[in-house]
Parts: structure tokens; C-alpha cells; sequence
């Protein structure tokens, strides 16, 4: 497989990571590669130096990755808040270097044999916030925010093709999304919320109880709050916190489901109030208090 | 590259997804590969029909894989409860084969020419809950929860290098777990109760104040989680909902730090709770109200 681009890196600037991907200065993107030397923007020496300084250390951290015998890796987007696996593709060196410079998750096409950055057509782009390599150096991570749907079926992630669920003959279950226990949670609350006005014989679930009496559900929610602090309070033990924080999410993720939250919405307001500086930090958390 | 065992699945009885993994009966390993015939314990004529029924389908759904040229597709695992990616390798139709009927995260080691379970020398093998493929069907994530580190190294997590620290020389950071938004909190949470003897100067971080003031962490928990409630009880609107469960969650994840309980121990008490039949939950339900 050709891989025309692989040793274009030398002649292309790079951006410092801490700067926004929406700075044109330092962007560049698969066009720089075919349109190099008419797109790009001189800056002063100063950030020439810099420029030159930190393309330096991208391809001595490029350098020590592992690539196959085609020059790729294996590149998986992960949602920073949810951690849900997005996509997974294959990468090189220009794919690293690009998305570290755009902070758009960029991989490269076996079958077009050419970058590609997601969200080029679709504009739901995966907007990078940390690489990571793995032991052997040969897999990446990509993690990172999607600005919609990942997959081009429009199904928030690549994977939704359960096997066990194949095996088991539940056919009406072929477009399940691989959820982990937190939003498996939050999807089978959401279900339950979808089928209220559907009216059911025997005892309701507890969550239908919870969902259809806000009352309840609120004296439930401070009870919990109330049982996990006396853990702290009695010295309780460790299994007894444990299971106490779990009716204490449980509960308020109904509530959030009343409410149409989700519980990515909610972290990321953890992930921007904890990513910002100590001084930051408190400033917004006093003008909450 | 030689893939010596490709075609042998016809020949190997596949378990049904739904069985535990420890049952000897059903359980096939690497090792029936070799012995074929020797360890084979034969079923009535019920359960070996059902075997075929399953094997059947199992290959079907192994047909259905874009396996590579080398007759590989990516297998990531993935930790079912916090959503961390534990390892990424290959596999073929014997490993996953092998991870559905023993339900230990299998893969093909392209290095060696073989199958291997992760854990087969550690004892540490993830304990796959799920399996999925992507949209192309060329990319699979076991889904399942580790019994220790994942990698040789003893880290939690394989992913361990982060390039944006590496680029900003911030080699102090050179092992840094690829964190999602919420373990990444816990992780500060549990920095600032281990900074806890080291004095300070100036004013003390909100999370340390908490930490070393049980009186204000659990009043603060019983008033965000009464917050939380009113933005229900007086219709608030959405964000205010989210903003006041992120002060809920990360005020509880404070309590927990101090009584050393992992978000993952949480996460693994709703996994149990919620996927267990209705009547189990409603029992588990009614002995814990």
C-alpha cells in the first residue's frame, strides 16, 4: 500500500498543543500537504523558533512510535466525558501530527490511501483533548469531544453490532450501542421514561414508581444523600459508602431523566470546572456558593 | 503471516454465551486446539444439538467479519464499569471463538503466531460481559472487566504515555493513565487527600478544605443533593439541573475519597443491581430499603 505523504512532516509547521485549534496561524490540515508553501502564515522569529523547537519534539515523539510494516498504527477515539470507543481507524506519522497540531482527529485511509480528518464532510469533527500511546507504542488514543454523531449511519458511536445479543436470536436488539454500566444505566431509565404512558398490569419497577411520583422520588434522593454522609459521619464501613453513593447516583440520574439531562452534559461541566486553573476554579466556584 | 489454526472452529464446540465461564463442561481454551478429542467431555444428545445450533451461529457471525488480509480484525478491550480501554491487539475467528464460549478476552499474537488469553500467565484476564463489532465489522471491543492490571507493566491501563505532556516536557507526567472526565476528577480528588500532610501556603484548595472538614463536606452534600431536587420541584431549567448534579457528584466523590471507595466499586454495584432479573432487583431492592 503506497503511502505517498509519510515523510512530508519536515516541511510542515506544528502548533503548540496548548493553542486553540481555531487559530488559522497555526493550523494546518490535509490541503497544506498538496497546497504547501501558498497557504501558509509567517510569523514573527520568535515563533519561528518556537515553531521549529516543538516540530522538533513531535518527531522525536513520532519517531518512537511502533509503525507496522505500512507505516500505521492503531488510532481509537475515545469520548473524553463518557468514554465511550467512537471509532477506531489507523493512523501515521502525518495523521499524529495533524491532529496534534488541529486537535481534530485525523486518521489515515487504507482504502483511499490518504488522510482523513473526521468530520471533514459530515462536520462532526472529534475535537482532540489528550494523546495517549500505549506500552509497545504501537496504539493511540485519541480523546476527545464529538461535535455530533461519530458514525456515518448517524449512530453516536461505530459500535452497535451486539454478538451475544446476534447469538441469543434478539434480532431487536441488532443496533445496541456497547454502553458501560453508568449509560447503560441511563438508557434503561430513559426507556422505562418512554414507556409511562404505556399502561402496565402487575407492580411497576421502581424506577416507574420513581419517575411517576417526584415527591417520592426527591425524599428519596435526600434520604440517599443523608445515608451516604452518616457512612462518613458513623464510620460505617467501606461496602456500606460504596453502595450508598450507588442510590445516590441511581436516584438523582432519575431525576436527571425527568429533567432530559444527560450525564455527559454533566460531566462536562466537571471537566471544564476541574480543567481550569486553581484561580479559576475558585472564582467560579464562589460565584456559584 | 502464518495463521495456522484459521480453519479449525468447524471442528470446535462453542459454548453458549449465557453460561458462566468457569464451566468445564463448555469451556474450550487454546489447549482443546492441540488435544483435540482428549479433553472433550461429551453432552447428552440434547446439549450437543444445541452446541451445533450455537456453533452455527457463532460461524455466522464470524462470516460475517471483514477479517483482514491476514485474517485479523482490531480487538480493544474495554473495562464494562469505568470505560477505561485496557489493551488494544489482533484477533482472528478462533480468538473470538475462544472469548465468546470462555468469555476471557482472547487475541491473536501476531508476534509469536498464536492465540492468547490476556491473563494467561498473569491471572489477570478481563472477564468479557459483551461483544461488539463496528459499523464496517472490521473492529470489535470486548467488553468486560478486568481482574487486576490489564498491562505487564502493572499499570491499570496499557495507555500510559501522554503525548501533550511529552511535547509541554512535563516529564513528571510521563505515566499518566489515559483518564476519562470522571476517573480524572478522582484521580485530583485523591492528589489533593494524599498533599494532605504537606503544609500549604495561602488559601486551601475547596477540595482540601472539604477533605479535612467533615462537618462542611457532608452539609454540602445534603445541600446540593437538596438543591438538586429543587430544580425539579421549581421546574428549573435544564443546565441548572446538570450544574447541580455535578456539585452532587463531585462533593459525594470527595466523601468517597476519604472513606478510600472507588468510583469503580459504585459503578460495579449498579452493573450487578441492574442486570439482574426484575424480581432479583426488586428482592435486592426491598432487603436494602
Amino acid at each position: 500500500m503506497a503511502i505517498s505523504h509519510l515523510h512530508c512532516l519536515q516541511s510542515v509547521r506544528v502548533a503548540f498543543p496548548g493553542r486553540p485549534s481555531d487559530s488559522n496561524n497555526y493550523y494546518y490540515g490535509r490541503d497544506n500537504f498538496t497546497r504547501k508553501g501558498s497557504s501558509l502564515v509567517y510569523a514573527s522569529t520568535n515563533n519561528l523558533n518556537r515553531d521549529l523547537h516543538l516540530q522538533s519534539k513531535v518527531e522525536t515523539v513520532l519517531d518512537s512510535v511502533k509503525w507496522d510494516d505500512r507505516g500505521l498504527a492503531v488510532a481509537i477515539a475515545q469520548n473524553v466525558d463518557t468514554g465511550a470507543i467512537l471509532m477506531q481507524g489507523f493512523a501515521n506519522r502525518e495523521a499524529v501530527a495533524t491532529t496534534v497540531s488541529s486537535r481534530k482527529a485525523t486518521f489515515y485511509s487504507r482504502s483511499r490511501s490518504m488522510l482523513w480528518t473526521k468530520g471533514e464532510t459530515s462536520n462532526n469533527f472529534i475535537n482532540v483533548h489528550d494523546i495517549f500511546l500505549d506500552c509497545d507504542r504501537d496504539s493511540i488514543i485519541y480523546l476527545g469531544k464529538p461535535d455530533g454523531p461519530t458514525c456515518h449511519t448517524g449512530s453516536e458511536t461505530c459500535y452497535y453490532i451486539p454478538v451475544f445479543d446476534l447469538l441469543e436470536n434478539q434480532q431487536d436488539k441488532e443496533d445496541k450501542l456497547a454502553l458501560t454500566t453508568l449509560y447503560s444505566l441511563e438508557s434503561t431509565i430513559a426507556q422505562r421514561k418512554g414507556e409511562l404512558e404505556v399502561p402496565q398490569s402487575g407492580k411497576p419497577s421502581w424506577t416507574r414508581r420513581l419517575l411517576l411520583d417526584e415527591k417520592l422520588l426527591c425524599s428519596k434522593i435526600r434520604e440517599e444523600a443523608d445515608e451516604l454522609c452518616r457512612t462518613l459521619e458513623d464510620n460505617e464501613d467501606k461496602p456500606r459508602a460504596a453502595s450508598e453513593m450507588a442510590d445516590v447516583l441511581y436516584h438523582a440520574m432519575v431525576l436527571l431523566a425527568l429533567k432530559d439531562v444527560k450525564m455527559e452534559e454533566v460531566l462536562d461541566i466537571l471537566r471544564r470546572r476541574f480543567s481550569q486553573s486553581g484561580i479559576e476554579e475558585k472564582r467560579s466556584r464562589n460565584s456559584q456558593a
